[in-house]
């Protein structure tokens, strides 16, 4: 087994060195292809350093939770995101610039914006997997989020904002799903153990989280980003407060418990993602981030005992209920408040729903094989 | 007692539940009669991004300096920005979009800045309170402060930009008044000691407010916002130079207190705050600020031996320094200068006068009585 | 010792004094010449709030390594970059503006960049320092540095931006000549132990320098700014990769060692920052980010063993290895990619090397002359 390990130890800078090289290489085959200046114009450097800032910062100290993992916590978030990011501008730049007619101005900024999927996966995974699967689950995961993207923008005439909303979904689902193949660590050991200090570290992160939360999704949002930070603020602002009362609400001694308010707090962003330029009035946003702040506490609540022994699923950092809950809830309010509006326009309902059912049965068939793959 | 405490316990997330639903159902009657578009447009998102991340990580580590506080600052601070932020934009919403023609469009930044009252106020009692009355504080002080800006504005014709600029004065002597209400906590007690590894909280959150301070005040300017950014720089560097030299000078063993330089390198932003957009040379800024610096230490020095057994006033975090009597010198800074550049008209000299008396008395007046309220 | 010691502490306030006394004298008379708005207009913000960001926060965290240092560094940070700004401005000031005509607008953003110069030196003497040995060379090396500029300027014709592109080589060259004469500390003392909590810190410096970095460099280019922060962006993701490979294969036992990361992640940085504006293709700048993590990491390995015994010189953080050499690298980079680029007229090669040798020799030159002073 030490010697095992050992060898396994030997085999990681190789992995990265290798990936690397084979990055480079594709970066110098791809992107003169197509113009390196038509690659990086049009970018609002506010926008990409916003998107960074929250990928770096905030999922670096969001996930730094546990006692024994809050350096490797951030510094892994950080070798994750750069080997990510550039895998993903290299799969957008297979995949959807095929056609210089159509090209994504924003490459760099939606690449950063897709390492929420694998931020949200690793979360999922932490502390029991090697540097080495976090690094391979990487790779895997870009390749079939882009993949699954594609599909959806091939065959189901999705734009790609809109399929790129599907972000935390997929993180969710895809990171649930390698979980599931990992062997539960035993109850007492140490290694989910959390210290107040580390606590603090999470909320510093939660706080980058939310402060950025708003930027992330105007970044998503094509045609009125202003109306779309207001409504997130309000959406988050509400299940903020929301997570403090269910907090107490919960728990037997009444105080509030920080993993509560990590998750819940954030859970308003991630449900009010899909629908928040469309969002006419602040109220129907600040009911939406109610909604995701009890889905997500009561999610916690009652499936962490029936999901976790019953699909022998560990979920180390809650993802289920912090990105995948209010992500379908997030969904199911796009349908709704669409037939809502109304667009006397049939097809176009049975259209939207097609949307979100294509997006679910990708998320869930795609985290299935990846179950498999890194098993 | 015990049962006492628990039955408060469980009256807290009711009381931030009616809260909540009375927001979401007055946000529901308010904001579509003036329109959602001319609530958020014309907002400069980077402007409020900016405050938001002053009053959510600053103040969070800011009050952080109490070792068995760290989460509690950080966490409740949050719950009681998001709270605030809400109920202060209803209140701007009913004083002073009465009449459509006059709407401030910068509403909701303008709600994030008067979070700062409140941030400084819980700033004074931290450690002394329970959520319960923090939450009740934080709510009573919004709406008195939106009155008092109201009165200002219906009586003494002052503009909401420079009414708003009283945040400061108005937090600390606020917060002082509900502070004189409690009993001082036993010297003894471990609650009011600071570790080193809490004093190194404070000092991020104190950076934070250093470095975004130049933001909040070019919010409040109309005229200039970029000689506001750059007056408010030179008084913050030269107050955190003084800062340092006068943590020496005045300690018997020569090391610097981070206390001091905490709450003394903030004093040149306070003090500029009203003059940032007027004055025309650099090193009149300076001079302010070496005035600002000098003041707050020596207040420190003076007052906290004079004032805190004569008036039984317990000033946890120094806001009657760090802010109140820096607040103070800048209003009677604007006054000075104003009075210096001889704008030749007798009555406008009369009517700035006025504003800093009428504005004075406001604060002391409101801060008695909530005094009354909270007791 | 300790009699002499205390009476040192005497001294370090009234010295700061002095300087603040000074430097606004000193804009007292100097700075309404030019006039205040000319002083202020055309300064991006944005840019200016990014450099401080990375000024304040990145070197203070970064620098906070030490166990015993961890609230000197963040503090004296504050202190001697604010210094640093006020002298700075007053020598661009002095030496720059000379003539009217050619003023340069970022004088404030310079000024805050060349900051980065003195925050690098002081890692090479953090520790082995007094407080009043820092102010001093501080002082000492910012004037020294717009003295090396100007030199540069009149005699080499060199522009002011390529010249502030040697911040880098000179603050690391500086310090190391500063650190040569001070004894180096007993190997068995704690004060260079550093703690996985101080680590921590440090790596929260290190991801705010990380994520500022473009803004840093894109002010510096004159030319095509957008190009430079996507050419630093992905030169630093590179360099962040290829540090942790290293890292895992010049350590016995295969893990991780954060002081690696630390200085291999920023080395890209660094070294591309000559070139960012010129780089045509992301696969030199990827390039350049892998050498650049390479010298850093090998020369820490090699260098430390030999370099340290030999000349006796103790460079507490390294900053040889993180600033120093790949600062070389980039300038030799610089030269090359422009013979590459073969603009034909030879003289512009020479002139190209010109300035390279007379930087470099600048560097050394001053280094060694303030080596002495300060001995």
């Amino acid at each position: 087994m030490p010697s095992n390990y050992r060898s396994f130890r030997k085999s990681v800078p190789w992995l990265i060195l290798f990936l690397e090289t084979v990055f480079i290489i594709l970066f110098y085959f791809l992107v003169p292809r197509y113009g390196y200046d038509a690659f990086i114009r049009n970018i609002s450097y506010t926008d990409f350093q916003d998107v960074n800032n929250m990928v770096i910062f905030g999922f670096g100290f969001f996930l730094a939770f546990l006692k024994r993992y809050s350096f490797s916590s951030t510094g892994f978030n950080l070798l994750i995101i750069v080997l990510g990011v550039q895998c993903s501008i290299l799969m957008e730049g297979l995949l959807f610039l095929k056609d210089p007619n159509e090209r994504d101005p924003k490459i760099i900024t939606m690449a950063a914006v897709s390492m929420t999927a694998v931020a949200i996966s690793s979360g999922a995974v932490l502390g029991k997997t090697n540097p080495l699967q976090l690094i391979v689950m990487t790779v895997v995961e870009i390749i079939i989020f882009h993949v699954s993207r594609w599909i959806n923008k091939r065959f189901l005439q999705v734009q790609d904002n809109i399929s790129m909303k599907h972000v935390h979904l997929f993180g969710a689902y895809f990171g649930l799903a390698v979980s599931s193949r990992f062997s539960e660590p035993s109850p007492r050991s140490e290694k989910n153990a959390s210290t107040p200090k580390s606590d603090l570290l999470s909320m510093l992160g939660t706080l980058f989280l939310w402060v950025f939360w708003p930027s992330f999704n105007s970044v998503l949002a094509d045609r009125d980003k202003t109306k779309a930070i207001y409504n997130t603020y309000f959406a988050l602002a509400v299940s903020a407060v929301t997570a403090f009362t269910l907090s107490v609400l919960t728990t037997k001694d009444g105080k509030f418990r920080m993993i509560h308010v990590h998750s819940a707090a954030l859970a308003g962003g991630v449900t009010v993602c899909y629908t928040a330029e469309s969002i006419d009035y602040p109220w129907i946003a600040m009911i939406l981030g109610l909604l995701a702040s009890v889905i997500t506490i009561l999610g916690s609540f009652c499936l962490q005992r029936c999901l976790s022994p019953a699909l022998k699923i560990h979920d180390t950092s809650g993802v289920h209920f912090t990105f995948g809950l209010p992500g379908l809830l997030g969904a199911v309010a796009q349908v709704v408040l669409s037939v809502i509006k109304k667009w006397t326009v049939l097809p176009s309902l049975g259209y939207m729903v097609m949307i979100y059912i294509g997006a679910f049965c990708l998320t869930i068939s795609v985290a299935l094989i990846t179950g498999f793959i890194t098993g």
